[in-house]
C-alpha cells in the first residue's frame, strides 16, 4: 500500500501537520498558527483547507490517503470524534472534530489527546522501537503521560489513563493545580523542579551560582540542570531531588505493568542523559529484581515530532 | 456451546479443581492434597488422574470438555506452558505441564501464575462483574496483583507485570523479600500489618489491648483488625496506618490505568467493608478528579473460588 497518512498535533499557538508513509516515515511537514479568535471557531475549517492546499500542490488526491489522525488538547471523545474543555483553543464547549473534517476532506479520520499521539509516535518510530508495552513520561510545562500495552493506549473507564502527572509522590508536598496534593507534576514539571527549587534554598549557605538566581526569582528549570551540570552543589541538591520522585514514581509504573521501556520526554527531558542516569539510578533501587533487568528507561527520540507521527499512526488502529 | 470448561488452582498445600459453563457458572469443585514428596514430582499426574476418574464417575468424555485452565505459583512461561521457581510444590527447575496434561487427557490446556488466575476469576464473574479493565490486589501472606486491560491479562515485557506488592510505598521503610526497602507488601499482607504493630508499639501507653498481645508477640493482622473494629486505639492507629500506604498505591494504579475497578481480595481482606472504607477515603484523597469519579475500590467477591473460576477461564482467552 503506498498510500499516505496523514498526522495532526494541535497546539494553543501552532498546528503541526506531518505526511507519512504507512510504515511510519515521515515524508513532509508543514505548520501554521493556530487562529483562537471566537471561541476557535476556525480551526477545524484552517486544517481542512490547509490539508486541502496540500494535496493540490503535490498533485495528490484523497484517494492517496489512507486517512487523518490527531492529537489534541483537551478532553477527548475518541469514538464520537470531538473535543471540549481544550481551553487554550477557546474551546470550552464540545467541539465536533470527526466528522467535519471526513466530510470536508472525505478520508477517515481518528482522534486522541496529545499526550497520548505523543506516546504512540515514541513507542511506534522513536525510543520504543515498535515493542508492545511502552509507558510514555512528558516533562513540559506538565507532566502528562500515555500507556501502551499490546500496541494500544490503554484509555480507562473515562479517557483518564494515563495521568501519571498526577500520581502521589509526597502526601506532605506542594498543591497540585489538580487539587490534590503531592503530584508528580508539583515537582516534575519545568514548574515543579522550580517548585523545589525555591523550597529548600534557604538551607543552602551558597550566596552565587543557583542559590543566588532562585533568590533573585530568576531560576527557571534549564538554569537548574546547567547549573546542576557544572557542578554547582544546590543544582546538584535539587536535580537529585527531582530524579527520586521522578525514579520512584518509574518504579512503580514498572512494577505495576512492566513494561519493555518508559520512554521519557518533553522539554525537561533536554537535560538529556545527565537527568537520565540519576533517574535511573533510583529506578533501579526500586524495581522489583526481574522488572529491574526487563523494563528500560529511555529518553524519548523524535522531539516535537512525535505528536505528528503517533497521531497519523491513529488512524491505523 | 453446552461444553464445560475446568479450572484448577494449584496450590502448596491444596490442589483446588472447578468444573464449569463457558458463561462462568460453577457446577462442581472438589480439592485433593498437594503431594510435594520428591521435587513434587507426583503433582500432574495426580492432576490427571483426578480430572481423568471426574469425567467418568460423571459420564462425561474429553467431548465434553472444552479446556482446562490452570493457576500456578512460581514464573510460568505461558506460552510454553511450563512453570518454575514454585518451590513452596518442590518444583525449581522448569516443570512441564501444558504438553503432559494435553497429551494424557486430551483437551487444551492453558496456565498463568495464581494472582493472575484469581484477577481473571474476579474480573469475569466477581467483583469486577465482568468490565474491560480490572485491577486485582490479593492481601495474604504476601500481596500479589493482577491487572486486566480490555479484558486481557497484562503480562509486561517479562511476565512480571502486577507485581503490585512490590510497589514502593516507603523508601525508610522494611526490608522485603524481594531484597527492596519499603514495597507495599511489607506493611500490607498478614505479615506487614504485624509489622506495623511491631514499629509503633512503644509509642503507645496503653498496658492493655493490642498493644499488650503485640508486646507479648501474639498479635496477627487478624487481631489487629479485630481490636481496631472494637475500638482498641492501637488497632485502629494500625489499621489507619495500613489504610494510608494502600490507599496510596491504589490511588497511583487509578491515576495511571483509570480501571473500572480496583478489586481487593486475599485472606486480610475478611476484614470487609472496615477495612475497605478506610483505604477508599485515603485513594478518594489522592486519585485524580476524573479517576475519583470513573475507578471504583471493591472488595473481592468470589473467596477461595476465583482462582479455580479465572484459571477456567484462561482456556477462552
Amino acid at each position: 500500500m503506498n498510500k499516505k497518512i496523514i498526522g495532526i498535533d494541535l497546539g494553543g499557538t501552532t498546528i503541526k501537520f506531518g505526511v507519512l508513509s504507512v510504515d511510519g516515515k515521515l515524508e513532509s511537514k508543514w505548520t501554521i498558527d493556530t487562529n483562537i479568535a471566537e471561541n476557535g471557531r476556525y480551526i477545524v475549517s484552517d486544517i481542512v483547507k490547509s490539508i486541502q492546499e496540500y494535496l493540490i500542490t503535490n498533485s495528490l488526491t484523497t484517494d492517496d490517503i489512507f486517512g487523518i489522525g490527531m492529537g489534541s488538547p483537551g478532553q477527548i471523545d475518541y469514538e464520537k470524534g470531538t473535543v471540549r474543555g481544550a481551553y487554550n483553543l477557546g474551546w470550552a464547549e464540545e467541539q465536533e472534530i470527526k466528522s467535519v473534517i471526513e466530510s470536508e476532506i472525505g478520508v477517515p479520520f481518528a482522534i486522541d489527546n496529545d499526550a497520548n499521539a505523543a506516546a504512540l509516535g515514541e513507542a511506534w518510530i522513536g525510543a520504543g522501537d515498535n515493542k508492545p508495552d511502552v509507558i510514555f513520561i512528558t516533562l513540559g510545562t506538565g507532566v502528562g503521560g500515555g500507556v501502551i500495552i499490546n500496541r494500544k493506549l490503554v484509555h480507562g473507564s473515562r479517557g483518564a489513563a494515563g495521568e501519571i502527572g498526577h500520581m502521589l509522590v509526597d502526601s506532605k508536598g506542594f498543591t497540585c493545580t489538580c487539587g490534590n496534593v503531592g503530584c508528580l507534576e508539583t515537582v516534575a514539571s519545568a514548574t515543579g523542579i522550580v517548585n523545589l527549587a525555591n523550597k529548600y534554598v534557604n538551607d543552602f549557605e551558597e550566596t552565587n551560582g543557583l542559590v543566588k538566581l532562585v533568590k533573585e526569582g530568576k531560576a527557571s528549570a534549564k538554569e537548574v540542570f546547567d547549573y546542576a551540570k557544572s557542578g554547582d552543589k544546590y543544582g546538584t541538591f535539587i536535580v537529585d531531588e527531582f530524579a527520586k520522585y521522578l525514579g520512584k514514581t518509574c518504579s512503580q509504573l514498572a512494577n505495576a505493568l512492566n513494561p519493555n521501556y518508559i520512554v521519557i520526554g518533553g522539554g525537561v527531558s533536554a537535560a538529556g542523559e545527565y537527568l537520565l542516569e540519576k533517574v535511573n539510578n533510583v529506578y533501579l533501587e526500586y524495581a522489583f529484581p526481574t522488572v529491574r533487568i526487563s523494563t528500560e528507561l529511555k529518553l524519548a527520540s523524535l522531539g516535537n515530532d512525535a505528536g505528528i507521527i503517533g497521531a497519523a499512526s491513529l488512524i491505523l488502529k
